[in-house]
This record gives structure tokens, C-alpha cells and sequence, in this order.
């Protein structure tokens, strides 16, 4: 089995490939949105939630990879570009009014607000579409398996999963008018991170599985570990946003804690953070190990945990 | 067969009762986020492009109306929030700019502009949601034309449609910075609005067509009856912009001129905008009467030439 950053790099150009070719850019497509689609689309993002599709798949069925691979890479492809949507609309001034995102200006800064939103809102819209159209066929089981995806997508990013949790970052951070700040503890910390960043990474691990007919068991399986996943990534995040450099990490610093925005270091402290981290992952691969899977999600979970960017 | 006016009343009611239960209420959906939501779906919209939805499939299958009816209520619902989604974003500062929509301050004045984003997405995603959600069956011929309809709904609202079209017009305004203008001619003006307005117009009916099985012939000939509906209406609507009051409109009035926006009066004067607009909803017609269809989609065609807000 290569090298777990071997198989990194392999899906990531195999991602990025088909974004580029999933992107519209027939003529009929006025030129600048799909440019500003591109812009933030191939910013070099590190790909964690189309990864995370494929890696599911590879550690559900190590067998059958490349008939596979035909059936996930939409999916997989989706998420990047919701996921995408949400930096984009998150940068926002109206947002947390960042101008640096993967180590480049943001697409409001490039392109002015209007298009940024317009790009995000059709990021959004073109994920739904290609998870309607590919694979393209007419096999019922299949038919049935890309609906379910959509739904469990569209759950994610939705009111309930990634909108909510950005609302209530918003209303925490006492951006709504004439509205009180919620004030977060530690239990709404968590579960406005749960829809924030948690609903999609957890989708695009059950896209995966559910894409290729796992079991009910497999399924909620993978799902469970890819919440534990999500709380560790984002602890992760938090802890890097007072220790990394913007030099590294390619987007702004700090801001967390410059916008008095709860966070696992403001909560817990530092020392602690990092166990709690350290738990989360622990607990995601308990939960692999419990249900007999390992492999690729294995090497991602301790990944998530050394990242330092 | 019931008058028209109490045809459209009996549906918006349906829609209107079905859009209440479609909005998710459950307490893991933070509360600001659907009191955004619903403040701007339930604001007193027209209901055109469900109702187009509805009248469709009554016209193409006038026996069977209930059951038509649950087949494709889910589809009439999401073009309806797809639509107000659209109008929450157009109205914000970064775009069109306006304080009054529906007769009440836009989302943006109400909610600030972050949760007014946020809206917008929601309801996209949500519609995504409902379209892959419902109606709740595995009968495979459902489960295809599902997926038919969320990829063509995708398409019009993406960047080929709707997004594409919203981007021409801020760049026509010059709200793009860096860039020249687009100057529109009558050509490009078309081509703006077949996007902005007429995508999604079409997409509502054909929407109905699909879900109810009907034949590619059918389908075809809804989709040309409703081009030709959408040029009719986006020209009444630029007529109205001008002869229009804010008390009846809902909306600010005289917002296009005075932004030097391109519309059809502004080209053409309104004597032959209003012949233009008379032409375009006689094509619909015709392409009905052609191919032997008539009805509830005829009498809609005659309201939004006579519609006066």
C-alpha cells in the first residue's frame, strides 16, 4: 500500500482534474463567474472533505478501486465546491471580513462583493447539479444512492448543518442588529462547530459510503467517526489559529481571538485543547477499529491531528 | 372549470401551506435562521413560478389533479424558495442595493447583511433538500425524474442561468471593479434576462412537466411556451419599473433608469415595449394552440401581459 501522503497527492490531482473539468465553461457561461469560481475553487486548498469521499471508500472497499472511484468522484467533488462556497461567502465583510484565504486575497477583495457572492451562490448551485448528473446512468440502485446523497449534502450544508452554525458564529459574535450575542459555553461551542464544519466533513464521508451501497451499519460507522473527526479538526483549527503563521497556514491569524470569538483555547486553555484533540482522534479510530475497518481513514485521523496548516 | 383568479387562489394557498411545513422548524435549526428564512418567503410573493409548476401539469393532464398534485408540490416549493433566495441576494447593498421588496424592508435592512446571506443560502440548499427529498418514493421512474429535475433546476439557477445572468448585470452597472462595463445591446439585454429571469421561469414549468412522465414532445413544446413567457414578463416588468407605484409594486420603483441599467423602454421606448411584450406572450400561446394544449397555462400567459405589479 503506498505511502498514506503518496495517496494524498494521487486523489488531489485526481480532484482537481475533475473540478476542472466539472466546472462550466461552455460559452454560455458568462466568463467572469465561472473565472471567480475558479479563483477561489483552485486557491490550493488542501482537499481534506473530497479526501476524506475517497478515503472512505478505499477503507470500506479496499477492493475495486477504480469502478469505484467512477461512482465517489462526483460526490467528492461536490463537497469541495460547497465547501468552497462557504470560505467564500464566510470572508465576506459582512461575514468575518477576511482578506486572505489560502494565501491569496480573498474573492471579494479580487472581485468586488457582488461576485463573490454571485460565486459562491453558484458554487453552491453547480455541486447540486453535478451530483443529479454523474455517473451517468440509469441503474436504479444507483438513481436511488445519488438522491440519498443529495439529501445527506443538502442537510449538511443546509439551515440545520453548515447555514446554522455559521448564523449563530454570527449572532455570537454580535453581528446581528438588534439582536442580543448568544453567549456560547462550552456545549454551544461545540455544537455550533458540529454544524459549522462538522455536517460537511461528516458528509463527505457518508457520501462516499453511501455512493458505493455500504451496509447501514458500515454507513453510520463512518459517520461516527467522521463526527469525532470533525470536533479534532476543528480544535486543531482553533489551536492553529493562535499558533500558526499566516505565512503558513495562508489566511489571516489571530482573528479568532482579535474578534472575542469563543474558542477551544479561549474555553479550555492551551494544554487542554490539545488533549481534547488528541481524544477526538483517538475516539474516530476506536471507532474504526471497533467495527473491523482500518486503512486510509486510519492515517487520515492521525494526519488531521499533526497538521500544521 | 374555475375562474382563473380563483384557480391561482386555491394554489397559493396550496403552496403556501406546503412551503410552511417544507421550512424546517426543528429545534436543531438555530431560530434567527428561520425567522430569516421565512420573513422573506412569506412576504406576499406572487407565487408565479409554482403556480406555472402546477398549472403546467394541469394543463397537460387535466384529469389526475391529485395525484399530480403530490408528484410535484416538492418541485413547485423549491423554485419558490430558489426564487426568494435570488431576490434576497439581488436586494443586498453589494448588488442592486434595496431597502423596500414585497412592501417591507428587505432582509438585509431586518436581519443585517451576514444573516441575510445566510438566508439565501439556506433556502437554496433547503430546496436541493425537498427536490431530493420528495415525494418520498422508490418507484424508480420518480426516483429519474427527480433526479431530472433537480439537475435541470440546477442548471437554470447556476451559472449558465440565473448566477450567470445576475453576474452580466453587475458588470452592465458597473459594479465590477476593475472592469469595464458590459455594454448591452438588444441582443445582450435578451441574453441577460433569459438568464437572470427566464431560466428559472422555465425550469418551474418544465419542472411539473417532467415530474408528471410527460412525453420529451410535451416537454419541448412547455419549455418553448415558456421562453416566450418569460421575454413577456421581464418586459412588463421593466414597463413597470417606470409606470409603476411603490405602493402597488411592493418594490422601489424607477430603480433601473435611475442606475442607468439597460431595459427594454430604455431601448426600445415603452409604445414598443408594450408590443413587444403583447408579441412575446401571443408566441406562448401559439406554441400551446400548436401543439393542441391549452388551459390554465393560456389564461396564466393573458395575466402577466395585463399584470399590473
Amino acid at each position: 500500500m503506498p505511502d498514506v501522503h503518496d495517496y494524498i497527492k494521487v486523489r488531489r490531482a485526481d480532484i482537481d482534474a475533475a473540478l476542472k473539468k466539472l466546472i462550466p465553461t461552455s460559452p454560455e457561461c458568462p466568463p467572469l463567474i465561472v473565472e471567480a469560481m475558479r479563483y477561489s475553487l483552485f486557491a490550493g486548498g488542501k482537499r481534506l472533505r473530497p479526501i476524506l469521499t475517497f478515503a472512505t471508500v478505499d477503507t470500506v472497499e479496499p477492493a475495486n478501486t477504480a469502478d469505484n472511484a467512477e461512482l465517489v468522484r462526483p460526490a467528492a467533488c461536490a463537497v469541495e465546491m460547497i465547501h468552497t462556497y462557504s470560505l467564500i461567502h464566510d470572508d465576506l465583510p459582512a461575514m468575518d471580513n477576511d482578506l486572505l484565504r489560502r494565501g491569496r486575497p480573498t474573492a471579494h477583495v479580487v472581485f468586488g462583493e457582488g461576485v463573490a457572492i454571485l460565486a459562491g451562490d453558484g458554487l453552491l448551485t453547480e455541486a447540486f447539479r453535478i451530483l443529479a448528473r454523474w455517473p451517468d446512468t440509469q441503474d436504479p440502485a444507483v438513481t436511488t444512492r445519488k438522491l440519498r446523497t443529495i439529501e445527506r449534502v443538502a442537510e449538511a450544508a443546509g439551515s440545520k448543518g453548515m447555514v446554522g452554525g455559521q448564523t449563530v458564529d454570527l449572532q455570537a459574535a454580535g453581528q446581528v442588529p438588534d439582536r442580543k450575542s448568544a453567549t456560547l459555553d462550552e456545549f454551544g461551542l461545540r455544537a455550533m462547530h458540529e454544524r459549522k464544519t462538522g455536517a460537511l466533513i461528516r458528509a463527505s464521508a457518508v457520501a462516499g459510503a453511501i455512493m458505493i451501497g455500504a451496509s447501514d451499519d458500515k454507513i453510520d460507522a463512518i459517520e461516527s467517526y467522521a463526527t469525532h473527526l470533525g470536533l479534532g479538526f476543528q480544535i486543531v483549527d482553533d489551536i492553529l489559529d493562535i499558533e500558526g503563521t499566516a505565512d503558513i497556514l495562508g489566511k489571516t491569524v489571530g482573528k479568532d481571538a482579535a474578534a472575542g470569538k469563543p474558542t477551544y483555547p479561549a474555553i479550555y486553555g492551551l494544554e487542554k485543547s490539545r488533549s481534547l484533540a488528541a481524544r477526538a482522534i483517538a475516539n474516530a479510530k476506536d471507532v474504526l477499529h471497533d467495527c473491523g475497518l482500518s486503512g486510509r481513514l486510519d492515517e487520515i485521523a492521525d494526519l488531521v491531528l499533526a497538521r500544521k496548516y
